[in-house]
């Protein structure tokens, strides 16, 4: 219960989470556990490498991590004592088992195995220059690009090629990589993606989040700094700025927002308490007299916790989501299929009929589920039907790793409040504002000028340079040859 | 969220929901549909039985209902306006096809199926006498005996027939059959499992729970009632009552504990309200100074918000639950399988540390998982740990359709409340109290010599008598044998 | 090489094969082994079950024994000493796992497992009388009747109420049947179907060829004799003959032209030796100037050679049948379809071009591959194509487990020799006489008021009266509805 | 029946088969068809690429062509007018996806098809020299090394390219690719491997044998020749010769003992033809007193055939082969496996029993077979057993795309005549002579100056350099590595 939302398709998506351990026996299994942990931020494919001195183990498969990496036939091989896993959510419609990740291959410095959460935002013009002198790609991944980069760089040793890469690409990129010389673990100079270090019986781990420390019995050491390269080799760790300079971090604000489980602790806070500060925030912003606070379950849950505590409207839980609707139930027939949407979210009626109520939910992303929502509050015979959002209105397109909508599928690109408001059918609607978010997180307000943290898809602040963007028509168009080919 | 907690093994087990549908067009996928929203009533096996008057079609399927029954080519040939189905959860070890049902018969009088919820304690007997005529068995199911008493029955009609079976049945039943002769629904004349009625379009539904006419989109009409049998055929309803008497109403009270979903109304008692009730009839009765109030998720989270309602104490979501254990994972290692125990509830320690915290459960079965969890708010730093359980100690077996343990299983028969704490390591323990649950319910107390409910389970009441029980252990050989012989 | 050709759409199909062994190490592994050497017989599905003096075990899959009767976890748990097996043709079209042989039930006098090879020709008379008293079939196999007969009788042993069974049907059957009192198996009074007897190292063998006793290593005994009934227990024989009184044995004379394969010894004459006397009889009765004989593979090369050896005219491969086309290969696309008769049988151009040759082939059902194979000669550039068929013609449909079409499409059964000639495009075609073939049987020719093999489907004789041949029509009805209703 | 024996384990094995058609429409069915034609050069694995003047489509499975290759859904996408497919034996134990055929890539040239026959004999020291400037490999597969000396080539096209790549390697290679600049044909300079051209209706067709041709209704054109590059583009076929010079051509030997079907044409000799000419060659070299000559089947059979005609000895089927041992069939159990071996061959009891019979097969490789058989003969009767060879001793091991075994394990490089002869147990023991083989080829002898063919199994006479020959032991064990890392 009351993790983040995974199955629903009016929500954005993270691309991706990754894990790496060095030094600890029975390091595939430890991530095979960190893995499931962080299986809400991916859930079309996982895969695990382990390297154990002599020689690399992949397996990879489509699917949950539970009922691929917990069989003993596919554990056993994944031999040694350093490993790194993925789990992917996948953005393009290439899903084929040759995107999933790790990305391994055979360098004339040895074997080379990534895993990367983000995305490279000048992948395609990379890409399209390694192929002009002879390296041929086997995956439509942007990850891809950096191990080509890696193998046809001049420099001595596979960790200064390695660095070389880094300094070619661009975007969001939170990074384990598995050689051997060690595991390797890097965050792009902005820190965009998240990256956490952790120890487990001398063992050290990486980890997209805390919770995945927390699976595997580690103790959270510290997260890997914006523009840092985490070597581990025999138990000894070096850090390495690559980078140099010191350029201001901005971790995603959409992991507080909605991405990461809310018993992780991001960024020295704990989720949830920023969920519920949120919450809280939005009471005092934008109250509403009312008879009872509904979460839209379950990633409104804490905001809902908040904003009951802070206005002293009863928290009730009067949406019911089953427990099944992860798996895919689409049944013939449109009649039918209408039907299906209470599937999912039932109203508690006997709560609902004759209340005033507050639906809290984290974001508005197309707004379709939002009206479904409202609707079923109604026929529910609620009285009244106030909405309030635990995010500022989703406006902008994400280049750094998340699945954001095109901007004319996003509700608050399209519509402004009032009309947002007609088309959710509600009494009445609220956003956090964007000062309020920098408060829940502990700032004053947004500092205009040096923000704290990427907060693009609310505010349309870009902090990298997008060299790809004008050309990604092209690419789109090449995706989709490149699928076809298969 | 918040649906009960059908993965976890320290719970009781419903054995089975039901559906059935008369007169709808596009039946098969309704039924599919609401077996959908009783799902968490069985996960073993599913099964759907069409009537389109001319032929009976039926699939079964190990597994869920989702990526079952939501497939064309298994949807299309399921033809017809009539139609029931099932939803499973197996109590022996034999999870053998050929015991999902419904179970289905061409008989002298034409077709038969059948879906039960329930168990027949003289089921054993039953069989035996009818191998001795002839009668050739198929699955160690106790509902095959009801189609083989209805095959070899003397009287004149099919409903006779299936009359004549059901008064040599003993035990908990909830039915629907589906014949030539029109849609049977009946219920045991103490009315232990659930069966309600709604209508839609004209169609005539019945199923286990009233979420299943909600995701529908039925209304809902009325239970069926105890000792009832209730016949559709081409939309005329008729009610029979082949039991005569008027034995007292006896349904399970475990549905309002746990089994129902929360959104369910059964009775006509919200399912959500009365779980409210418990809690804030627990914190009347076994009040306690903390911090914060924590339910064990899914199924503890509304006595929670009842308990915290009552006391003052906040709600707060101390553990946070994985979407993803509903999948087996059961990692290779014993280390690493210790370290699964988190893969299911993880503490939000921010919230936890140093706080005294009441945590809340619907039940404790075998009270393992309960101390797993008190350890896990140790660990996260809890100062104190306070257990309050929303239902009496569970001391005694089901015989009537529920998957209890053996006795000698179930920590209450076995310890008296302070070895129970001891046992779970809690600084307290409480149960609601017998006359605090009936109070939930509406009643001023329980009326001993006439209780309302069947509440065996905690009082050793048993309102049947229970023809096999002595012959059980033999019974239990012969399901041994059976299953060997596959 | 050279087996029987199972894989021919043009050829009749034998329904089934059967084999057991009583008293054997490792009994379900060698019933798998002799299934295998069985599979001709039957590819669609096979089984086994076995008896350890406790428990009885099953396992069938549809497909070929290969490929699941040789994996570990499907061999391990047939434990015991005694086992039967049974590899199925279709001959229906429900393929449905129910009908899988062998069948098994829980009777009151014990554990019964039966498998049939032949048909029952009163099945459907007896199925409606034991559905009227209450019997409930599973299968739509004529094989359950037996059970239900044994099931309802009121005969005081196991065996006492098999033989009363068997004393109600009609028609053709080789059986064996595993039981507590010992593995039983018995021929029908005219021994329609084949059956063997064989011994190895102490324990006792029936197969429906004696290929089955070579695989295993065991010498060949004796046939089961029409009419008899054989019981082995703890090692001891016992014949017994229910049917009293003698009838003459028919055989079914198809075994020696096609269904047997030719290294097995029938009724103490190599089929090899039998075709190759076909062959030889051919060339007396239907002799050609040519320059090559040339056999339809694989079923045609004994006769070929014995026809060959008695004209002097040079044997050739003048037509080479591919390995692979057992699988199923059916390309999108009629343009190409119709290029995929070259990939069973391709001429071998060289040797054919210029050429007169003789086609044999063991005999003619639809016609249809005999038109292809000529036509494929001419292509090749065959001067002259003559056909000689090693069997009289096929013009009458078979009612004792045999796969015939209906007569319409039996080309014998609608055009006489000269029509049928032309036909198949050939420059002249012969048949091989009845009495011709009761000559290569060491006949001097056939007895017409005694003939001592059931030739039916090349003279109409039918040894046996038809109970269910007029009420055939309704039956094919049922079958279909049941099918049906799945 | 009758084409080569690919289910034996004591046989060389042929690494693949190729085809290639363009300018069809339906391309992918007709490839589809010629690869089923020759799945005997390959059951491991197949693969189709086709191209419609926009994208390259590639499907690519484990298993048979059958039933992967005749999928509506698997066809309908194979779009296009031009394709090239493959079937494969796997030499190494890297079976994996990854390494089945064709090859493809996206160049800076356009996408880059390839299916290759053959072996490529410094594969080993280009793929370390291409690894070394950064190219990343994905497969085991020497036939990757072209792809990457095409793709890093600096020519100006992408012929030039390819041609560039030709004139690295070495070794045996038959190939077809699939280009937006057309299809591609060629054939190592000594033509090693074989590779014929077809024309059906306007189409141009390349494949392996002349059989692929048959069974799609194709002409016969011509060979391609040794040292020739064959490009067809827009109809228009083109011929060139990239290395010039004329060494004279050495087509493996083998294809005509027991590669090729019987029913193809080799070198405008039909294999058939060939095989009895060895045979009779055999009779003439190795006469002997008997009473049948029997082919040890399928492959024995033409080369008995000319040794019975030649000799005057009858020609019987003492050996009948089951149809069913293509599937694997391993019992568990020592004893019951022994027992397996007679699945595959059984004696013909009743032709055998005190005969004395010339057994003739096409090789003898590591003589295991040979013993089984010689005492299955024994064992059934048989008075005296002479086994005749069709092909001079196998002692060397090929380098060329075929999989011996090294040479420790074949019989006749560590036995003489004699002890062969006690080894399988015969009473007399012939293989043809080098100069009888080359009779049977229509040449008077071997001209050992200047032989005809790579006979290089026999003599150790190898025509081309070696160049990975001393660094394969290093490769095997780079092998070994990357299947590990999987």
């Amino acid at each position: 219960m009351f993790t983040t939302n995974p199955f629903d398709d009016d929500k954005l998506h993270e691309e991706c989470g990754i894990f790496g351990v060095s030094g600890g026996e029975g390091a595939a299994a430890l991530t095979a556990l960190g893995l499931h942990a962080l299986q809400h931020r991916g859930q079309e494919a996982a895969g695990i490498t382990s390297y154990d001195d002599r020689a690399f183990h992949t397996h990879r498969a489509m699917g949950h991590v539970a009922g691929n990496f917990d069989r003993k036939e596919i554990m056993d091989p994944l031999a040694g004592d350093s490993a790194i896993g993925h789990v992917r959510y996948a953005t393009t419609g290439d899903s084929a088992m040759r995107n999933v990740q790790p990305l391994y291959a055979e360098l004339a410095a040895g074997g080379f195995a990534i895993a990367h959460n983000g995305n490279i935002s000048n992948a395609s013009r990379l890409r399209r220059d390694l192929i002009s002198t002879g390296s041929i790609f086997q995956s439509t991944s942007d990850t891809e690009v950096i191990i080509h980069l890696v193998a046809t760089s001049r420099q001595p040793t596979l960790i200064d090629r390695f660095i070389d890469a880094l300094k070619q690409i661009e975007g969001a990129y939170s990074l384990v990589c598995l050689t051997g010389d060690g595991l390797i673990a890097c965050r792009d100079p902005l820190g965009i993606r998240p990256l956490v270090m952790g120890e487990r019986e001398g063992a050290v781990i990486f980890a997209s989040e805390t919770v995945a420390l927390d699976v595997v019995g580690a103790e959270f050491v510290r997260s890997v700094e914006p523009g840092e390269l985490v070597i581990v080799k025999d138990g000894n760790v070096t850090s390495h700025r690559p980078f140099g300079g010191d350029a201001a971090a901005r971790p995603c604000i959409f992991e507080w927002v909605y991405f990461s489980r809310p018993d992780s602790i991001a960024g020295n806070r704990s989720v949830y308490s920023v969920r519920k500060a949120i919450g809280a925030q939005l009471a005092i912003e934008a109250p509403v007299e009312a008879d009872l606070v509904v979460p839209v379950p379950d990633s409104g849950v804490p905001a809902a916790i908040g904003f009951a505590q802070e206005s002293g409207i009863p928290f009730e839980l009067g949406i019911i989501r089953s427990h099944y609707v992860g798996r895919t139930f689409i049944q013939p027939g449109a009649e039918v299929r209408r039907l299906g949407v209470k599937l999912k979210h039932n109203a508690n009626r006997d709560l609902i009929a004759g209340k005033r109520i507050v639906l809290i939910d984290d974001s508005i992303v197309r707004g379709t589920t939002s009206l479904k929502i409202v609707e079923m509050m109604r026929e529910a015979g609620a009285k009244e039907v106030h909405f309030r959002i635990a995010s500022p209105p989703t406006k902008h397109s994400c280049f750094y790793g998340v699945d954001t909508p095109r901007r004319e599928k996003l509700l608050a690109a399209n519509l402004d409040l009032g009309a947002m408001t007609r088309f959710i059918k509600a009494d009445s609607l609220a956003f956090v504002s964007i000062d309020g978010l920098y408060k829940a997180l502990g700032e004053p307000r947004r500092a205009d000028n040096r923000p704290g943290y990427c907060d693009a898809c609310f505010t349309g602040d870009y902090p990298t340079s997008l060299t790809d963007h004008e050309e990604q028509a092209a690419a789109a168009q090449l995706a989709l040859l490149e699928e076809r080919v298969g």
